[in-house]
């Protein structure tokens, strides 16, 4: 099996990362850091560069695709290149995934059009203009076209994938093999439950540059 | 602010990127991903490269030392030059701390004598042999030593890091950018919760080569 995470510059790390952590570990699968143009790609803090090793005509039917968000989303979604790409391997793909605004990349390639979809809390009316539904939880599945919430929720997102890929056994397995048993020290990381003073101070001073 | 996180090759990515993802967003702080030799170093799997801008001699003294774990750890244990360093930052570090079996590096450095520490839940008994307490838990504060369990569980460690170096607030605001409001599928992430036949499939065929 055949798992591509795309990359660019300014993707969120943890978006990528998260999933890949689960998903490199399932038996049997590969998993390929495509972009654009293969390289190191700079992450939004400037702090890590993670490297794509092929470029996108290397990988051009994988099992499953997953496309990361973060504030080079903006570029993400105007690169002709990357659009073309993700909607022919959405052709022959079984599932097509995206983690916070990677959603809106996979909306500008015309695939969520008329699907329940989610993104990053702080952008999730900005599905409507690609033609999805916004759906606020933690990840949705619509037929084979899954979309999780932001950054971290990429982890939640693939552990459910290997359910449904490789059973329930498989996805506990891994699970334990990252212990995978989050305890944060705050109840505040999503707007329902996060001071409303935090979840104002992102209206107004948002990293996430939405167009 | 100054804050190393440590590569080396065969790593565990998500021990590194979970607490950078945190640690990152801090107000005034830089990360710096250091290594013995600068490069990208490939994590366990051999799906992903992550870039190490600097030296060690690079940097010198930084504010907060994190040391990953991963297979690769049995390597760094014997990286005199990396042992060298970490003795020496230690010196003037606020914080010193590992995730996973990065601990067992820190224990090979010396810093973890008559410390209560954690790690991986599958090599907990190995701290006995660097002179330090076991303790099964999340994350484990001794002074200025903080330890993470496996994997996932820096991201838990680099958040209650956050709220001891810049308070309560600051620590929810980055946990809500992150949307860190975790909903894993299964309840299987640790040896205490996971089916008994996960448990002993890591112990029949650990992925982690311990010495």
């Amino acid at each position: 099996m055949q798992i591509a995470i795309v990359l660019f510059d300014r993707l969120t790390a943890l978006d990528a990362v998260g999933p890949y952590e689960v998903l490199g570990n399932l038996p049997g699968a590969t998993v390929t850091f495509v972009a654009t143009e293969p390289g190191p790609k700079r992450t939004d803090t400037g702090f890590l560069a993670l490297t794509a090793d092929a470029s996108l005509e290397d990988v051009p039917a994988p099992d499953v695709v997953l496309v990361p968000g973060g504030p080079g989303q903006v570029q993400a979604e105007q690169d002709e290149a990357l659009l073309a790409w993700l909607r022919q391997v959405d052709e022959t793909s079984t599932w097509t995934t995206s983690v916070c605004t990677g959603s809106l990349v996979l909306g500008a390639a015309g695939l969520l059009h008329g699907k329940r979809a989610t993104t990053y809390w702080l952008a999730l009316e900005e599905l409507r203009r690609h033609g999805a539904t916004p759906v606020a939880e933690r990840y949705v599945f619509d037929g084979k076209v899954a979309t999780a919430a932001g950054v971290s929720s990429g982890i939640d997102l693939a552990l459910a994938l290997v359910a449904r890929m490789a059973g329930d056994e498989v996805a506990q397995l891994i699970q334990l093999g990252i212990e995978y048993d989050p305890q944060p020290p705050f109840d505040a990381g999503s707007p329902a439950t996060a001071p409303a003073g935090a979840t104002q101070w992102f209206r107004d001073n948002s990293r996430f540059i939405l167009s």
